[in-house]
């Protein structure tokens, strides 16, 4: 399949090292920054252009890994005409692109991505979604071709995705950097807590997270729960937290 | 070592277990509850009691692996002599022994247990601290013959890990059910989040957790958190929760 991927951060990034190393043909990358573009296309031995206009007209497929804005931009500035056009993101709907395109779909890799630590797409979940069969049937093909769980997800679902990921992936990685802030502040260093954080998530991958609850909050501890919410003290926003979400985590765990 | 182990709870089970892979003698279960403790002895085949009274003499350790506040109790019940007593719990002082024990420490595997999930001591932390050197002496060699991290620290600092454990094991789980309810909501299953849940552990592992957060929170991206936020209608807590970490990690990220 020959392939234009737009963009250069770090979802353009391990998707189009993805696809290279699945045997695909990079055409072209595009992306405004010159230096972005010329590192992402050493890296994948492709052409590139930071020029819209100079975009190569005969792939079979654009993916758009840009930022949300810039997806709607690209499509005003650029005339795909019949070609084939799928954005990468979880919070814009399929219709973002039904303006100026004729082909259009989503193609959405549930993973959060760094230009520097390598990923494999394998087990990732691409969420896939087209403006129709034979659209949904190109993407699928090019879906499995990397990944072994390829899903047909709705505009709506995938929305909902995005929104569970922010709870899984962002704030939890901010409740590492709590934690990482925590044990610093008393001269200890953050791999005291690795082991913690890696049985925790094994443990999701096990059991369903709310039946192994653990922690002073599911019996209402107020002991040690007052005791730590002294401890924030030097840390107003942090101890607002912990109050709400230890209370959280009782009110769910006793309506179950 | 011969070693009495008080308790039958997660802890307990796990420790019981992992005393008795090293070779050590178990010689007894203490449990108030006798379904509970004849589960364990079973498992570890050692006899048991549900009688303090009963408890045998001639033990070398005394392992308190029960609830925070029973803890004190024990020590008040049973006249451990001149026997070494070490407690479990994370935020529990090493003085709370001293009233009634003469050589006395903590023994605190930093983990989170399960009864039914197997997990191996060998990466597992475990934070000793004794009220005489000697004493120190034998729960290191204790704690080395399960672990290859044993580090000694004070009931400070221990303290200030079972804080920072129910922020990346505790909260993080909560919101790992958070998840699993949004995309239930959506007639997704939990399977789908599994590959971002690991990856963004194993980041940690890699790098310090603050200098990769991402998600839209990092640049204050207004047009997803709101529609985020609309989204979260139907659970005000988790809308609350959305808007505060929002702003926190958007504070944060921009302080550094």
């Amino acid at each position: 399949m020959k392939i234009v991927v737009i963009g250069a951060g770090n979802l353009a990034t391990r998707l189009a090292l993805a696809l290279k190393g699945s045997g695909h043909h990079l055409v072209q990358l595009f992306s405004r920054t010159e230096q972005s573009a010329s590192v992402l296309a050493d890296l994948v031995n492709c052409p590139f252009t930071t020029d819209l206009k100079a975009l190569d007209r005969e792939a079979d497929l654009y993916l758009l890994a840009v930022t949300d804005s810039a997806v709607a931009e690209t499509t005003e500035q650029f005339d795909f005409g019949s070609r084939m056009v799928a954005h990468t993101a979880g919070s814009l709907s399929i219709e973002v692109l039904a303006k100026h395109c004729r082909n259009f779909g989503v193609f959405y890799p549930l993973q959060t991505f760094s230009k520097g630590r390598e990923v494999s797409f394998e087990d990732i979940p691409i969420c896939i979604e087209a403006n129709s069969q034979d659209n949904l049937q190109t993407l699928r093909k090019l879906a499995e071709s990397l990944s072994k769980d390829v899903r047909e997800i709705d505009s709506l679902q995938r929305r909902q995705i995005h929104l569970s990921a922010v709870f899984v992936c962002n704030f939890v990685n901010h409740f590492y950097a709590i934690g990482e802030t925590l044990v610093n502040e008393k001269s200890m260093d953050f791999g005291i807590l690795k082991p913690l954080i890696r049985e925790t998530a094994m443990k999701a991958m096990e059991f369903s997270p709310s039946t192994v609850q653990t922690g002073p909050a599911v019996r209402n501890n107020r002991q040690i729960i007052d005791h730590h919410l002294t401890m924030l003290a030097d840390h107003p926003d942090w101890q607002e937290l912990y109050g709400l979400i230890s209370e959280d985590i009782f009110k769910t765990q006793n309506k179950e």
